[in-house]
This record gives C-alpha cells, structure tokens and sequence, in this order.
C-alpha cells in the first residue's frame, strides 16, 4: 500500500489548484487521481477546423470584480496567462418572423426583463414562506398581474427575451427554480481564449508524479485514523486527507447502491446531511454547438446574438380574459409544450456568440439549455445536426446582414465562391450528458431547491479526514471555474493548516 | 384657542394623505396649515406656452412594482386617476465634441457604469469601518484599479457618463456619497400626467375646513397632556398630535437659533437623537428647465437624452502613470473644477426629457444637478437663461436630428418658417432654492452621511405627540413621492389608532 499525505480525487480546476496549493504549504506528499485520460475535467479545449481552438466546457471568467482566479492571472505577463476578451455589450435579439427585438424603444423588452426579475425577487421577499415557482410560473404571473401595463407585443416577446436565463442556468424555464433564479453579477464577463492555458499553467505548478491519469477510483473508506482510496486499478492509497472534487452529479450516485462508472462507495456512507442536502439540488446541462464557417460574411459588430424560441400570438388574448392565474399557468404549459424531438428548433433560446468579432474565426459558439442539449448531444451525425439548426442559422445570418443560404462542405472541398456566401465546414458539439464523469454540466436549482444546503453539508466539517472541493461545494462563484478554483484552495489551506 | 385632536404642518402629499387617512379612521376635527398659498408643497404642476402643463417638482412614479400610491391610482377609474407614461427606455447619450456614445460597442459605456457601480458597492463590502468616499473619488479609483482593462476613450467618457447619478441625487459627484449611491429600483419609472391631478383627489378626500392655505407655522409647544401649534396669525391651535411634514431643510432651521421665514420653534427643543441625525443627512436640489418649441424637429424615438459634463482628453494619461490613487484623485479634483459661472454649460450632467414623444408637445424638460440648480435659479431673465444653454440645446437638437440653428420668439411674434426649424417660445425654470419653503429639492447623501439615522429619529418614537412625515422620514421610497405619502399614512394611522 502507497502511503500518501493526501489524495485528490479528480483533476479539474479544483483538484489542481488544490494539489498546486498544498505543495507551495509544504505538502510531500500527494496523488491526484484522475478517471480521465486528460487533466481539465470540465474546463475542455478543442481544436475544430483549421486548428480553431474552442472551449467546450466553461469558457468565461465571470464576475471579474471579484474573481480570484482572474486576478490572479492579471498579475501574470501576457505570454504567461491565457488571453481574454470582454464579450459583454449589448444582445442582439431575433424573432424568427418578427426580425430584430432588441433595443426597440416601443417595445423595451430589456428594460421588462430586469423588472420581471425584480418582481420575481420580491416575490420571495412577501414572506420567508412563500413558495417556489418555476420560472415559466413566475413570468406568467407577472404577466397576469402587469397585464394593464403591457402592449400586446410586450406579453408575446417578454416570456421568450426571459429564457435568456435558461442559457445562464443550463436547464429550461419549466424546470428553474424563481428563488434561485437571479445571478448577481459582480463584474464584466471576460471569454478565455483558451482555458487549456490556465490548466496547463496551474497543473505544471504540481510536481511530476503526483498526477496520475486514466485512474478511476472506486472506493474511500475512512477507518477514523487514515483515509484508505482504492482505484479501478485495485491500488489503495492510504491518507491522512482526501479531497473529493469530482462532479455534484457523480457525487450523487455514492448515494444509490447501484454501480456505475464514476460511482465512488464511501466507507462509512457520506452522512445523512449531505443525502439530505441532494435532495434540494439538481444539476443542468448547458450545452454547447459550434458553426464553423469558411469565410466571415456577416456583421461583427455585436459578440452575442439571442435567438429566441417560438412566441405565441394569442398568448395575451389569454392572459387578458383570464380570471384565475393558477389556471392560466396550466392552460398556457399546455400550450408550449415542446416539440424538438420532431425536428422543430424554435423551442429553445439559443445564445450565439460572434468569434468573428471576437477573434476574428469566422464560426459561432451557440449555447442551448437542456433538455435540448440531452437531445443534440445524442445526435452525432453532422447533417442531421445542420437539418436541425439550419433555420435557426439562416435566420441568424440574416439578421446580421447575410442573406445567401448556407452551403454546407463538411469534406471541405469547395472553395468559397464569393465572400456573401456562408459555406460551413463542420459542426462540433459537446458531450457533456453522455459523458460518465460529467453527466452535465454544472448544479442548478428546480423549484424548492436550496443550494446552500449542500455547500453546507460539503465544506462545513472541521473535522472530517473526506473533504470536498469544486463549483458545488462553495457559494461564491457557484457554479464558476472561479469558485471550483477557490473551493480547492479553501480546501488545500485547512489541510496544510491541519498538517503543519 | 381652537381645540382640535390634530394638527398637521404642510399641505404637501404626505400632510394631505395624513389628513385623509385620519378622516377615514373616524377623526373629527384636524387642521392642516399650510404656509404657502397652494396645496402641494413639492408637487406643482404648472402652465407654460400654450397651457402646456409641466411638473417642476417630482414627475414620476417610481418603483412601480412596490409603490403603494401607483397601486392605488391603477385601481381607480381612468377619469380619476392621473395619466401616466413609462419613459424609461434607454438613454441617449451624447458629449458636444464626440457626438453619441450611448449603446457604442466600442465603448459598452452603460456596461462600464453597472460594473463600476457594481465596484463601488463592493468597496463597503470590505469591512464595516472603510472610510466613505465621494463618488468623484471613487470613479477615480475604479478608473486607477481597473485601467489595464479600460481603452482610452472608455476612460475619458466614463466618467461623464457615470454622473448621470448626479440627477438622481440632485447633488454633484464631489458632494455625493458613493456609500448611499446606488438606487435599488423595484420596477419601472412612470411619467406622472400631471401630479396635481392626484394631490387634487386626495385633497377632495378632506373635510371642507380642515384646509388653512397661507398659514405659518411659528411653535410647536408640548407641555406632555398637550401640543399647542401656534401660526405667524397669532392663533394657537391645541391638539392631542401634530404631523410635522415640513422638509427636512426647513426642520434643519429649528436646530439653529437664527429666526427666518419657515422657521418652527420646539418647546422643548428637538431631542439629541434628531440632531445628531442632521449631523449625517444633506438636502440636494435637483432643478428643471424647460424649452418650449413651437413645434417639434427633432426624433421622437427615444424618451431620454443625456448630455455629457466636459470631458478631459488627457485624464487617460494621468491614470496610466498615476503611482498613487490618493494623488490622482487631488490633481484630477482640481482639473476639473466646476466653471459654470463664467457661463460655461458643459460642466454638468443634463437629462432631456423629450416631452414630444411622451405628450406631443414640442418641449423638453431639463433636469440639472446643484450647484448648477443653484446658479441657475438665481437667473430670472429667459435671454441669459438661453445664452447659457444654447451651446448644449443646439447639441441636443443635433444629436436628434435637427440641425438648424434655435431661433428665439419669447415674444409669440414669429411664424415659424417650416417644421424643421426649431422656435422656442418660452422657458420656465423651477425656484425650489429660491423658494423659503423648500430650499431645494429633496434629501440627498455627502460623504459620510447615514440617511437611516434620520429616519429613525423621526420614525421611531412609540410616545411623541410630536410626529414627523415626508419623504426625508422613511427608508423605501426614500426621496419619493410615494415615500412622502406612505410616511403620512403610517403617522395618521398610528395616531387614530392611539385616539380610538
């Protein structure tokens, strides 16, 4: 039996900077076990066309007022940190029959968006009580009560501009929990091009030989002296400390006796407040879809282009002769339930972003929420994924000012015949659902969840040897690369601490 | 002496709405005296060119989704209630040499503000004790910190940009609090069509004779069975509870020996706690002018246009070479001292608000922050008024479309030529620092302020029979006109059920 000092089970974000930390404190000795056969987890970046690079896990530092791991690299000289660039001005917003609906001063659709959430927040704020609501609920709740104050074409266009949520949450609006709804930006939004560089700049700050690759592990018991970690390989590792960092959604199976790949069995199992906690927690699955195009034939002017799902044009007759708003609620689920497993792509809110006007590559990133990510990620055939999107994307080049219909050359052997013309060359998607040690892409809130339960029962033990790390365990930069990143460096000090 | 179980001091929305909640509840006999020869107070309504009618004191409904005197107007009939006009769509914004920089991708100046408001809040997060700061220093501050990511131009026109706080808080950057800066709006902002029309109805709601117009108030005596009010006529009314809702530049004048018009006298004098108080609270003056045209030229597309203050084409330099914050915030202080007097119009923020798109009539409303609100109210002669504005007027009227030059027909002699010249009529200013009543507009936030401990020392006091209201003496709607009223109702309400 190897004995270590401690063990990190995962190599993503947190489990390096945790490892990177505990040997700047004067750790000897450390594993990271990763199941991967890459260091990263779901910081992924991918080479398409030409050796276009794209980041197909997160790809943005959020909040840069507050973000640690960005000001970190801020304090680093240019050829040492990764690049980055402020992709957050103003969305450009299209309708598939209406056209553009974004700063439209008779419509103000931004400007009913930020009081929709702010009707939702004091919802919440009535009693500590009151109960959770999906988000569709909530926005037809505003509707119906602010039904006197909006124009027809304010109710038809307000719910869809709403599910640009759904692109920060990474699950639809029927399953979105109004509670935990609003995202208080601390800072600009930065795009990293790439995050393999911080990756690979954190992991080289670890000493060869603690990071071993391709190793699952399949059991952490506790014997109340040392921690004991056995991989698939039938290694143990015994230790005085173990931080688990691998995903919420992984955690999860520890909980159900059925085997699976990823599943860890914890001896003694993890306590009754982490189980408890799992219970008011779900987990999303944003998903991402890149266009990549020969030549740049569209306008660069904005970086993030919203194209909203289907609106419905007698919706405010209903909501106007409406006289009970539960049953509107009813009546209007009913009526938008979707229809993307028959090919229909004007379901979802889909958020593309312009690297044309970013870094200058003609393709699109465009990210979707589930469950339409579940579906795309199944499809693996390029054309059937173009058949989907196609309308989407025409419409979507129109509105930035290209008219022509796209000519599809997955075997790139056209030449472009003129600089109006859209020729697509591939098609990348993630796959993040399918993915055994991911299953999606990072924790969300259902209704009635409560998130800091599980930050809760993760992070606050000071006494247990098992410890936690990543985007699940810590409450600010929830979900974040920044937060999993602070979450290891939080984790990596108590035990440098407990250890000296 | 009258007897009387109540007295209130101030015809204003908070005296008027005391006195009819209190007749509501039962109430036989109350007097309100007014000093001025309207009902009102800070609510005027008046007529210009043609009748046109115009508010020169609060205009707008705010906080629409939590304020209690929209709520009731939206349940009443539409004769009965005051028209109102959502104006709040996004601003234009242009500066004299650069012309418009609002919603400029280049520029993302409207990003930039809600992070550096965002990074100013985030500076009191720090630890309870941290020092306030102006907010003039504390966007020097966000520029020095944060200048590696800022362009050029982002740091000379952010600035300009960031002090459209300025006319919200009717004080300038280098008077105001960045601690007390941010504005929490709870809902959209809704032009009032006009005020009177409401301050008429509620005032319909009181018995004839409670009324006394042209009244002051000289004493406030409490002997503690008693409060016995005594006016600049001589009377004495004797009551079981005042209502003082005098404004709290007035109230400040009882602190002080010094007689003056307005002036009350407390026996005994106003307690410790409220004069502390006013050693933390300030009082701003928000003024308004407006332009009457004789018919409208310019773009009725957008409600708000913002003016930019001069900016400084070399302050990107002294940032990026600044060694010390402390430094730089002196040397730009002094750069940018104010020069309005010399008849300078670019030193100040001015919000337009085009009255053509909102009413259709051809004018537009000017707000201006003090000291300007001061200088200009001190000139009572409509030449010198527009000699003064003419500069930014001429800008405006560009920016919008109409680039002939103002022709001037204050005496209605003029035809006018053709629909693309722009005549102006009249102008109208407010007076509210001129005005022995008011002395400015509403309370306001310097450095070190805490607006909380005012509110307290009024609100707060379970046994007084000397009781406060206006908008100086609540927190939510704090500066508002529903403020003012729901402080009014809370006093009537405690005192009527105190007499039941």
């Amino acid at each position: 039996m190897i004995e270590n000092q401690v063990v990190i089970i995962g190599a993503g974000i947190s489990g390096l900077k945790a490892a990177s930390e505990l040997y700047k404190r004067g750790v000897k000795s450390c594993t990271i076990l990763e199941a991967r056969d890459r260091v990263g987890g779901r910081l992924h970046t991918v080479s398409g066309y030409q050796n276009r690079r794209y980041d197909l896990g997160a790809s943005w530092h959020h909040d840069t007022l507050v973000n640690g791991l960005f000001l970190e690299e801020l304090n680093l000289s240019d050829d040492q940190r990764a690049s980055f660039v402020f992709d957050d001005d103003s969305l450009v917003i299209f309708d598939a029959e209406k056209g553009r609906v974004d700063q439209d001063p008779g419509m103000v659709l931004e400007i009913l968006l930020e009081e929709l959430l702010n009707y939702s927040e004091l919802h919440f704020f009535e009693d500590l009580g009151v109960q959770d609501l999906n988000y569709f609920q909530m926005v037809v709740k505003y509707l119906y009560e602010r039904r006197g104050l909006l124009t027809d074409d304010q109710m038809r266009y307000l719910p869809q501009v709403a599910r640009c949520m759904e692109l920060w949450h990474g699950i639809d609006w029927k399953s979105q929990s109004s509670k935990c709804l609003e995202i208080a930006h601390q800072g600009r939004n930065a795009l990293v091009l790439n995050y393999d560089k911080i990756v690979h700049r954190i992991a080289s700050e670890i000493p060869e030989g603690w990071l071993q690759i391709s190793t699952e592990v399949k059991e952490v018991r506790d014997d109340g002296k040392n921690v004991f970690v056995t991989t698939s390989k039938g290694e143990t590792i015994s230790c005085e400390y173990v931080i688990v960092t691998v995903p919420q959604s992984i955690l999860a199976h520890s909980l159900q006796p059925e085997p699976r790949v990823g599943r860890i069995e914890f001896v003694p199992p993890l306590n009754a407040k982490i189980e408890n906690a799992f219970q008011k927690t779900h987990y999303g699955a944003l998903g991402k879809v890149v266009f990549e195009f020969d030549e740049c034939c569209w306008s660069t002017q904005r970086s993030h282009i919203l194209s909203l799902g289907k609106s419905s044009s007698n919706l405010s007759k209903k909501v106007r002769a409406a006289q009970d708003v539960t049953l509107l609620m009813k009546e209007l689920d009913a009526d938008t339930k979707y229809e993307f497993q028959s090919g229909d792509s004007w379901d979802f809110p889909l958020l593309f972003v312009n690297m044309a006007k970013l870094t200058d590559v003609p393709s699109f990133v465009m990210l979707m929420p589930n469950p339409l990510t579940k579906y795309i990620e199944s499809i693996r055939d390029k054309d059937k994924l173009l058949e989907f999107f196609q309308p989407v994307l025409e419409n979507l080049l129109k509105t930035l000012g290209c008219t022509e219909p796209i000519i599809k050359d997955f075997e790139d052997k056209l030449v472009t015949p003129n600089k109006k013309t859209p020729v697509l060359k591939n098609i990348l998607t993630t796959s993040w659902t399918v993915d055994d040690y991911a299953l999606g892409s990072y924790s969300s809130c259902e209704p009635g969840d409560d998130p800091m339960d599980l930050v809760l029962a993760l992070s606050d033990n000071q006494t247990s040897r098992v410890r936690f790390a990543g985007e699940h365990t810590i409450m600010d930069g929830a979900g974040c690369v920044y937060g999993a990143w602070q979450s290891g460096k939080r984790e990596a000090s108590f035990i440098a601490d407990k250890l000296a």
